[in-house]
């Protein structure tokens, strides 16, 4: 039985177990509010924040850029942003600093509950594209109780490049199949299922707020579909 | 101040945080029990084979051996103490089993409350020798409740090779001098100075048992002496 045989679950991060959009958009309106800052629509601003994450990623998968870390690629779109947006008068600190609004992201409220839960019984550790400081800080910040940080950073390849999902596999010291991908986002379960993995299924509908449109349907090639957290650690027995 | 600048404590695990010889001992008496195993003296066993394990690293280090997680190393020691004993009729599974009581060693009394201390106002994680996977798996064994799982596997160079004191600040996003080693071993901390860190040194009079002296006097190039993990977290401000 499936429950059996899996012994860690792997999770992807942003959108999968802490809500990236309201914490950014919560980040610019107190910098705003400090700063005088006006006419921003923040949730526009994390939206636009987030979109050029993908391409700049890509960048790195396909060799245009150097092995660059998260931290760096959010500072460099963040640069970008600043300027479209016309936002002057930020101190290096405080661009710092914002850009560590990545670090501060909020958990889903069924994460914190459903990680303890599942941590009982399974090894539970991030596998993200952030990079280990960001996941580290994320985790003492939403209380996330992570047995171990695993990130692309380690394996020096951005999801989804297989060599991430089989480090994850390697350096828990497990088979492939022993180890369940559970995210919001079918590509990246795709991807896992590719090297072996099992996979687990966790919609998270609001991830682009509630005008998107998100494919929240079940497939028939993944393990288990859960509406939560919580509903995961029942359906893996815990 | 050093507590104000002073932002992650990484440690030394095997000795520091961990009595891996009576652990490994009282997994011996119980293999030894189960399959009517008699004349071993399991506390000689476990200091024969923690007396293996730098030797073998030094080939990894030395470049005699290519990268060899310590799983591996222990299990080449195990496998020719186990002619040495001559301790025979243990299954391949038996023997597998018994490596891994490497990740079932338990802390110091001190170790889990000294650590959730800490983990208030720092982040901890682990800086050792042993992969990634014994470090997880232990730390679920003995209720250590480490924000982050870094290793020489990570930077596959083992201490005291600069690389892994270095991996630990970068990855973590910090300066060295942002990073406390600690250790009760001074070679370890001598060699995490070198690179920048900060130090603490926790002596751990047992380590080797009560008839082994063990250098336990303070020095005046460490930044903090402890007699223990609540100690430490009462130095460190918490």
């Amino acid at each position: 039985m499936l429950i059996n045989e899996v012994k860690a679950l792997v999770f992807d991060v942003f959108g999968t177990v802490v809500d990236w959009r309201m914490s950014i958009a919560r980040e610019g309106k107190e910098l705003a509010k400090r700063k005088g800052i006006t006419g921003v629509d923040w949730l526009e601003f994390a939206d636009a924040w987030r979109s050029g994450y993908g391409p700049s990623m890509n960048k790195v998968r396909t060799g245009e850029l150097p092995w660059t870390r998260i931290d760096d690629l959010h500072r460099m779109i963040l640069d970008e942003l600043l300027a479209k947006y016309g936002i002057e008068g930020l101190t290096e600190d405080e661009k710092r600093d914002f850009n560590k609004a990545w670090h501060r992201l909020d958990g889903w409220p069924d994460s914190p509950p459903g990680l303890i839960r599942l941590k009982k019984r399974y090894v539970i550790a991030t596998l993200s594209n952030g990079n280990v400081a960001l996941l580290t800080n994320m985790a003492k910040w939403a209380g996330l109780p992570w047995d171990c940080i695993l990130s692309a950073e380690i394996a020096r390849h951005y999801k989804p490049d297989p060599e991430t999902y089989l480090m994850a596999a390697d350096i828990l010291g497990l088979e492939p199949s022993e180890v369940m991908m559970t995210a919001a986002h079918k590509g990246d379960l795709k991807a896992a299922q590719a090297q072996g993995l099992r996979t687990a299924f966790v919609p998270r509908p609001l991830e682009h707020g509630p005008r998107r449109e998100i494919d929240t349907s079940p497939e028939d090639w993944i393990d288990v579909v859960a509406t939560d957290f919580e509903d995961l650690a029942l359906k893996m027995g815990t």
